[in-house]
């Protein structure tokens, strides 16, 4: 049975109670969220994370590193420092999108070192298994992909990406609608080559049961992607985005009925007055459905601190409603990430998360903004630096600009918190109901 | 006259001129804009900025720079080397806020270099006086409040942060309201101990009328400082905050009654859910005047990367109608900046600046997001670099990943632009009105 299908008959799984321990809240009250298809817990037994993710309703927002090789840099070495620094970070889901190397050698040793939830995009390996036999991407048979989905499904990944929203009458609309930046998944991309050369319907449509079967039989949880998301803030919020989600929420309906977790894939680049709006229009149309984020980019004009530009969007869209941020690392539309640029990438994500989930309501969120608060109140530097979501880089930058006095170089004897301290008694003001 | 008297009697001088043909609107419009206190130019005829900026309704986001010395970091070198990057990468507008060295040097020597509108906070050199004396912050008097003031008013500095809406009053109500971080800014951290210890009205506010007469005498424009303003996001929105706020808004008035250009400095730390209603509640209570917001930051669990928390808060507020963007830097709360946190800071401000104005309606703000996202479209990458927000930066990061192919070295020869354009017709669809 599926997580989904036990929390239907009321059993309380280990992967189930574990999350909710985490997030404080009652194993039956999640069992219900997840029996409605509210939440999804990502969990295929032959991975079995042990730190298992709830996505959803009334949870933490969670954030997703994406990793893997590329055809100019295939190797396994780089990636597993990756999901290291993934880890060490506090990255709540990894994916591995690699494209470059022995794809199947990398999958595993990523997922023996995974004790977070796992993702891929299975039609990668379609692909890249046709290019390795010198032919084109347009030459993948039906059967090569749902044997990327199935291989994969047994190895162990604990969600898959298939957009199996890109239908040929979404192409007619991508064509009526002119856009800016076209398509920008590369799936999407693969897919929507495939379809026209051989103009023939998507498989991952046309044969949504075959991947339903999968799916249940391994529990993978569907991740189901918007390969028709905007490239382009211009390209925001048209017709064939949302001709595609329409779609995908029919899809959710169908999945539930199979007993399959699924959750839906979103936008993008986004400006910031769409955001919330396609929050909204994502929980109704797919029946509250956890939302998946890229993003959202909320312009076109800053490669180089896509991060930024994905952290304003993503809190906008946590806020309204997202449950699953996927990290924008500083590279983006650049180039495959450094160890850096994850770092940065997953910081900055995580930020946007928390600044959501103070607002959110999730129980506890505003606990260690207050303790931070009242540490820096006192200068309390040390009690600040193990606070702070990066201690590294607290102590470093601290380190950098050392002051002679007790404050920081800033302000050294003018520090306001010093002076008022003084002023006001060494307490301040601070006891009126904050305790 | 003020730029505001003159733009009273429909006189347009040169430096309105200026602003209008940069801004793309009208000079008798952005005139009555100024006329009603709606927009302000700060420009010293004492120094005269070559690029003047307009701040205000309808007019592109501005962003500000903070810089100057500390008692840790006490070079003008320094400061110097800040100046030329910020006006490198962009910046409207710069403060000078030393507090270290030769304080009439340093801001001398900024000044000359600055051919945008300068900003102070005069208390600060009252301050460094008095302690420069060995006499506590406490033995200021009035007198070397307001000869800082009208010193740096001759020099030539064309905004000045006063403090005037943190009164006793105020006071009282911070002590009832009992905050977590109490007070965070400098300069109410100063007036606050001078009037608790000298049992005092804040001069600032009691002999408003005397800063009114220098302000319109040199045409500084005030920016009327937020001494209370929340520095966590438990405090947001307090109390405390709102009575001053009330304060400012009867201090705006009486501003433009005297023919005096005034704005208004806002949070500070913000929870996502209370900055758009920060932002409507001052221009509501200070009738439309400028507003001016450091950040405002939506976490307080960030320091190392509150350039980002800003960036968040500060794209909300900017799309809610906050006109001037105060940068943060990822060494706030930590020490003094370096060049490269002054250049991050900058950089993730005018993304924020600009994901909003794409949103406000800025007369052609989307247009380089469209240039960019065709170049990227046609993997032009001279062009992209050309237009991002650092063209610096996007070369760094292209470099240091760089691709065999013609794409980038995430995707190569997946890019999802090659193939679609491959398949749609190397034009795509994107001629659907957009040209």
């Amino acid at each position: 049975m599926t997580q989904f299908e036990k929390a239907k008959k009321g059993i309380l799984s280990p992967a189930l109670k574990k999350v909710a321990g985490d997030e404080s809240v009652a194993p039956e009250k999640l069992a219900e969220l997840v029996a409605a298809g509210l939440v999804v817990i990502p969990f295929n037994p032959a991975h079995a994370p042990a730190r298992p993710a709830g996505i959803g309703r009334g949870l933490r927002t969670k954030v997703n590193v994406n990793l893997g090789t590329s055809r100019d840099f295939p190797l396994l070495a780089d990636e597993l420092r990756k999901v290291r620094i993934s880890l060490a970070c506090g990255a709540d889901a990894l994916m591995d999108l690699s494209t470059g190397g022995n794809l199947v050698r990398i999958r595993k040793a990523i997922l023996a070192r995974t004790p977070i939830p796992l993702g891929t995009v299975p039609i990668y390996q379609a692909a890249v298994k046709t290019l390795d036999q010198r032919r084109s991407i347009v030459d993948m048979t039906e059967e090569d992909l749902f044997e990327a989905v199935e291989a994969q499904a047994r190895e162990g990944v604990d969600f898959m990406t298939v957009h199996s929203g890109l239908t040929l009458k979404a192409i007619d609309r991508l064509k009526k609608q002119g856009r800016v930046a076209d398509v920008v998944s590369r799936g999407g991309a693969f897919l929507l080559a495939w379809m026209l050369h051989n103009g023939k319907e998507n498989p991952f449509y046309a044969r949504f049961d075959r991947l339903l079967a999968i799916a249940r039989r391994h529990d993978v949880t569907l991740s189901l992607g918007d390969g028709l998301r905007p490239g382009s803030v211009l390209d925001a919020t048209d017709r064939p985005q949302i001709e595609e989600l329409l779609t995908l929420g029919e899809l959710v309906d169908l999945a539930r009925a199979a007993g399959v977790q699924v959750m839906v894939e979103g936008p993008g680049h986004v400006p910031l007055d769409q955001v919330e709006m396609n929050m909204r229009l994502e929980k109704r149309v797919c029946h509250g459905a956890p939302f998946y984020v890229l993003g959202p980019l909320v312009t076109d004009i800053a490669p180089g601190y896509d991060h930024i530009v994905s952290a304003i969007g993503g809190a906008v869209a946590a806020a309204a409603g997202a449950d699953f941020l996927c990290y924008v690392t500083p590279a983006e539309h650049l180039g495959l990430p450094t160890d850096d640029d994850v770092r940065e990438g997953l910081i900055a994500s995580k930020i946007a998360a928390h600044a959501a989930d103070i607002v959110k309501g999730v129980p506890g969120a505003l606990l260690r903004d207050r303790e931070l608060a009242r540490a820096r109140k006192r200068l309390d530097w040390e009690t600040q630096r193990r606070l702070a979501i990066d201690p590294v880089k607290f102590a470093a930058v601290r380190k950098r600009r050392r002051s002679k006095s007790r404050a920081c170089s800033m302000c050294g004897e003018f520090c306001a918190m010093r002076i008022v301290g003084e002023f006001l008694g060494a307490k301040g003001t601070a006891d009126g109901g904050c305790a």
